[in-house]
């Protein structure tokens, strides 16, 4: 077995073997198979593509490149959630809550934010205090004893999959399903939970910017798992506008305390209770989705989902005190106003998310500091009517400096007209082991 | 410009710009571009191609890498040939001198054989003293007085070429028309003759298997040469069966003189005729290609190219006693006879390069040495019928230790039926800037 040969196969548009995809994976991890190789191979895959049972072994092989946690000790169906990526996205932080407190366990590695699309374990560690960086061992005692944890994902998960996106990264080979696809799931799987709920973004803001990739990608996903023995269902939802009004770290923090409290936006809330009923499903915590939307109603209007939140930031260190009177608030604040009266037609997620990243509530490489206070709070979101000189937004920075070019890219991204757009459903479809169903 | 966008646009089945193209051959030759894009670029481009401009571009910025002959102080339209590489292609050491016979100037620089076909500059090595490696100044002055020369390729033709078809070699991305017709056109152009014929091979003995690329090939090429202001014409000649009789080098150049002398076998001697008319007509030294069939074949009945084929050996220091005297025999000789009785029905071209290969006359690597009486003789080829024990190949060898795994690669060439095989035009297609016309 030789890489040329290998190479060939796929630009040829045949399936590659088990062992030979094993083969490709083990050898580019141990610096084997140089990086050309492996380049020309990945193009070879974002034109011919691969089937299922390709893409599950590619996952696994990655998978079994570094650690797996072993959740084994907890008792349950332990659930995990993962959203592509999106701006103002912070549900993980409510709904993780909300399904501990109906007594699914959670077990999450979350990732740091890069570019326009924040990071939970950013946003947590707005929260004076607060430790991502928790040893497995602990990670699981927390879960046990209180029934969630959210912390930083471990250096040695699934190295296979970090070298081989690296590569990805400057060979313009990222955007093909099988490897976007692999590339995620070979992270979740080894995060050890049983049940995956997926939360494909779909719309301007989004990775997949069409509908149809979307389903495809959740797809591809819901199949990787089911072929690793777990239990997968994906939602497909819109990323067109942001969701809730918080972008920024404290900022949205902030605002996942409001909604654990009922105080939430209205998108923001209805969308964690259905990303929470969906969990609870998969974990059997509930006989139907009506069932478990009671049971997640019930726990943020009984307070319980709160005082998960509230007991796995102490379990990790952090400081609850701002959980329950706020945050300081930014140094600087300054209202953005409309320049001319309409219906907003188009608020474009990228933008914002670019606009608040300029605030200083991102960063653009690795090495970049986070201003956890910076960040937008929009006032006025698609749809909504405004005259000129209404606020649709404040900025928040530690820095007045960064104020211009926030509001310029800000800018960028609204658009006010003369009709009111049409709606956009924010959960779009389910995608499950038996099929899609459209909303 | 950056490279991750150059990949983006050509996956993505744009036109890469003169700057793009420009910008990659010079990173890449500097070495500032790393191998793991050049090669996602490579494999982009093998399945979305390249336009005639491109090609041409690619071409022209591969050619500048390096140094480039200076024909001008040479009298007269000097006509180059290229043959795509073929078994017992010999046609080089016979069209050359006619040409030169009938007053056209040849300057060639030829390559190395490498597997199953052989090189030019190996076969005139052969010929005891005869030197390959002549500066430009020497080699302008014999082919001034003289009218030939063919001599080997020097160090620095094309450095970008060599550098990308070297990546190109390891990473599955030989096989792409623009690729290839790039890659040859940048050495020939380099070589600075005012016209080229190209001589492109099809079927099993050729890299081109099918017709329809072979075709492709020949039209990417002339369009290329077209572009670069050079007179251009290809032909697509058949590679199922070796040309003429002998294989391996010394036997070749043996098989030359014959031709010159009238006594080749017949369908070397009128390709040859055919080849070199051509050239005389893009040289303008005939008005009809009848005009020129008739000029060739003067220059072998009253001597004159055979005089020239002379005249270069003894100017590039070769032994002319040879030539009238013929080549010392090989070693150990034996008979390849028939075992059934039939017409051959197929004498499969690349495996009789493989069992010379086997009997010494090649070098499977850059660094193995050749034997020069090394090869086969075919008495007997496609279409003609055998009884069983006749003799349809003689080998020839220095190590009889060779032969039973040539017998048995020659073997698996050969086809033998009860009905005698359709039979192949030697010229299937003439290209030129007007168009394609089938034989």
């Amino acid at each position: 077995m030789n890489m040329y040969d290998i190479i060939t196969k796929k630009k040829s548009g045949l399936v590659l073997s088990e062992q030979e995809i094993r083969f490709f994976i083990d050898g580019f991890t141990k610096g084997e198979i140089p990086d050309y190789q492996a380049s020309a191979l990945l193009m070879a895959v974002c034109f011919q593509g691969m089937n299922e049972e390709e893409t599950a072994t590619l996952t696994d092989a990655m998978l079994h490149s570094g650690d797996m946690a072993d959740l084994s000790s907890i008792p349950g169906i332990k659930v995990d959630k993962h959203s592509t990526g999106g701006v103002g996205d912070k549900t993980s932080m409510i709904i993780g809550p909300i399904a501990a407190a109906c007594g699914v366990p959670v077990a999450k590695m979350s990732g740091r934010g890069l570019g326009h699309t924040g990071g939970t374990v950013d946003k947590l560690e707005a929260i004076p205090g607060l430790q991502t960086a928790i040893d497995s061992e602990r990670f699981t005692e927390i879960v046990r004893s209180i029934g969630i944890s959210i912390i930083g994902q471990s250096g040695n998960i699934a190295p296979a999959d970090k070298k081989l996106y690296a590569l990805r990264d400057v060979t313009a080979t990222v955007d093909s399903i099988p490897l976007i696809a692999s590339s995620i799931m070979s992270k979740k799987l080894a995060a050890g939970s049983d049940a995956i709920l997926l939360d494909v973004k779909t719309g301007s803001g989004a990775f997949m910017k069409t509908f149809d990739d979307s389903i495809a990608l959740a797809q591809a996903m819901v199949s990787i798992g089911i072929h690793s023995g777990r239990r997968m269902m994906a939602l497909v939802t819109d990323m067109d506008v942001p969701l809730g009004s918080a972008i920024g770290n404290a900022l949205e923090v902030q605002e996942s305390i409001d909604t654990l409290q009922g105080k939430g936006p209205d998108d923001l809330s209805s969308m964690c209770i259905e990303l929470a009923s969906y969990m609870l499903l998969l974990a059997d915590a509930g006989e139907t989705l009506d069932a478990c939307r009671l049971l997640c109603q019930n726990a943020i209007s009984n307070g319980k989902a709160f005082d998960k939140l509230c007991a796995m930031v102490e379990a990790q260190g952090g400081d609850t005190t701002v959980l329950h009177k706020g945050f300081e608030k930014a140094a600087v604040t300054a209202s953005y106003t409309a320049q001319s009266s309409g219906y907003i037609t188009h608020l474009n997620a990228e933008s914002c998310g670019m606009a608040s990243l300029a605030l200083g509530a991102g960063r653009e490489t690795l090495e970049d500091s986070i201003d956890y206070s910076a960040g937008i709070v929009l006032l006025k979101k698609t749809g909504d009517y405004v005259a000129v000189g209404d606020e649709i937004a404040i900025f928040h920075t530690s820095d007045a400096g960064k104020l211009p070019t926030a509001t310029e890219v800000f800018s960028s991204a609204i658009s006010i007209g003369s009709e009111p757009p049409a709606k956009i459903k924010t959960i779009q479809a389910v995608v499950s082991e038996t099929g899609v169903d459209l909303l």
